[in-house]
């Protein structure tokens, strides 16, 4: 890789604290990981070895091919589960940024029978567009539930299609977003919706719940202002500890 | 603004303390704010620009006029949902403070069909008055759910009424005080409140629960004392950190 | 009061921690007390004068006697409700500590209708003996709630009977004990009785759930040992911050 | 016991750090423990004398014969439900390290009738094998819950049988594992399985959850890597308060 080709400095260190937020908000335990696409080259993705996110430093951040390849940190380990991010990069031309998690309060979202995750409020109107889970049995049949084969990784991304999250049944859940922040956006307000979600359905007679409609859905997505503002505070915080 | 018009050191202080006691006690994140009316000028308000409540210091509080128009620190950017704070301050003389937040435990109770916020116990007697529910839908149709006009702003105003506290279907909610420390108050333990409620429901047989009474709840909102003795401990906790 | 009488300077360290501990436990928050029958005198207890417990030195514990007069630290301002603490002394010779609250997960088995306090393990044994739930209207009619003078003292006390702990409907509860020791014990174990005892509910067919019988918890409720190692664990917590 | 027999310090570390990492993760509070078999002797083991995990050090731990007698530490007190250890040591070759808890999550699954504790999804796939409930009674009649003697933990050993975790009704749980690492690791995760499938059941239409099957269960267990980074995440956390 020539000097030209090598990720900003910026763009690391971005990375990095999107790893230390995830993990200070409870969406990513010693498991999960979070990938950008590489800001010289489309066809290539930046996300840490085989670590915890709340231990990754910059010298932790290894440079894929979208096979998934480790293209710099020869030898070491990496996540096993790297092909959902190379295969999402391949299938989502407008995607920068991808999250993969087991966030406690989306796992029985992907999980009960029936249950669907849906906009309880304007901080998560991206989850209007419809939110999918996907059965890993349909692709791979008998698996120990992991994203470990390109394979694997297309049909999760096929899946997903052209929303902004996914849940995976028995697993956890991915979210992009255009960008470091909007996929840490997504992925902590996709966890804080399911929580609120949970709460409606046991207080509402019958379980019946108001949820943002499409379209309230569509026009609270845009305001990207939001997304810098927690940025901001959740840098602070895991910088200043 | 003439210097006679600044507002006391004392009522900003008090406003940054207010800012980070409601964020440590969860009540916002990275979104929300409170304000207070000016101390000098009844018809200003001063509320931190725009900033997570969590970061705001004294250098960071705006006057505003009742219309919401920033008097200082001109060009930089506020807070979208101003109008809530201003148009609130045009209809309740008696209304000093108000927080506006997103509060996990109130949501539902917004948006679950059928829930009503009503007082478990003495620490949330004001919300045996009745505690309203907006639908912005019956104000601006199909929206982005915020309050980013002042015709929102006098609609949720309207909603609220002559309450302590407004449920915002899709969004969250609203409190008022006449003071800092009473809508703090408010707003802490109107959360507190939808927590327990949400319990008591699903504990009880036929999710039926004994509320207080509206005199209970009239009476145990007198005792002002208790207002100081929270706010002692939470201006302890944020300012010894 | 002559040096003889003074409380044991260990007495008083003791009490002081318990504040903190109960606070750190999610016990109390703002409100709440603890009490101990004085050591030298069985007709006076000990207990801080108006702050929140998390705030509590040395210096601020008061000695009261039975009725609940403030024998030192005259002119300060004092819990409302320190009339619970003289009627139960008063009423249980076997007291030696007693503690208010309003901790979370016991707000609802005072306020759900059909709810019932029960042991879930071997920690709150004591349970098993039954846990009444006081009813302020019956002694009181529309109040704020408060134990506010030594008639509604009373009435609670006789509520609690020989028992170690009573719910108070719309407003918290009170435990007792033979030690400082043993109410807090007392208090974080009801506490967490009830968040288990929810969840209990919740999961299980019919919500029905198998509690200690009588016999289990009595035994349960023998081991003393275990008073002192919760003491030990939690007193390092709070002396070590 | 002579030089040769004594443990190895990096075991003994290894226990205390197990010993933090419980207590942090919320798998004990003041109670529970954690012991590992010998490395010199398979018929003896370690274990903390009668400690609150969260403070134990190196010095703390005892050598126990499998008869669960002190061989170290004499005089001290040690846990009086030790036998749950050596009882286990005897019957399962394959067991290298025990933890017994009282995590909140996991009692109601104990406690509940007719609740089953499955796995939720591939962290937990070690509960595919199923998880039986020891119920006292059978073996003990009316005790105070507690395995106080040989003969209740050979009991509670037949119970577990070949399984990962057993739960014991009304009283808490009992994991094993190849390793410190392996019985920490099922004790956190069967704690986290439990507060998802309390949420799973709560919001599936009739309650119905798609589990892992036991294929998928087994197939989820086999992979070591995880283990070890959960453990350096958990051991960073303990060693860099």
């Amino acid at each position: 890789m020539t000097a030209d080709a090598s990720p900003a400095a910026e763009l690391i260190e971005e990375l990095v604290i999107a790893n230390k937020i995830l993990f200070r908000e409870n969406v990513v335990d010693a498991f999960g990981h979070i990938s950008v696409r590489h800001d010289k080259d489309r066809n290539k993705y930046l996300m840490a070895r085989h670590l915890p996110p709340g231990m990754v430093t910059a010298d932790d951040i290894v440079t894929f091919d979208l096979d998934s390849n480790a293209l710099t940190h020869q030898g070491m380990a990496y996540y096993s589960e790297r092909y959902i991010h190379g295969e999402v990069y391949k299938a989502r031309q407008d995607v920068v940024s991808v999250v993969h998690c087991h966030a406690r309060p989306l796992i029985p979202f992907g999980t009960a029978k029936g249950a669907k995750l849906r906009p309880m409020y304007h901080m998560s109107g991206f989850l209007a567009e419809g939110v999918p889970v996907f059965e890993i049995r349909e692709a791979g049949g008998m698996t120990d539930m992991l994203i470990r084969t390109p394979e694997l990784g297309k049909a999760l991304a096929a899946c997903l299609c052209d929303k902004a999250v996914v849940l995976m049944r028995g697993h956890g859940a991915t979210m992009v977003g255009n960008s470091i922040r909007q996929a840490v956006f997504r992925a902590v307000y996709s966890t804080e919706n399911a929580s609120l979600q949970m709460s409606a359905h046991s207080l509402a007679e019958n379980g019946e719940v108001e949820f943002l409609t499409a379209e309230e859905g569509r026009k609270a997505d845009q305001w990207g202002r939001s997304t810098d503002r927690a940025w901001s505070l959740w840098r602070h915080q895991v910088t200043n500890l």
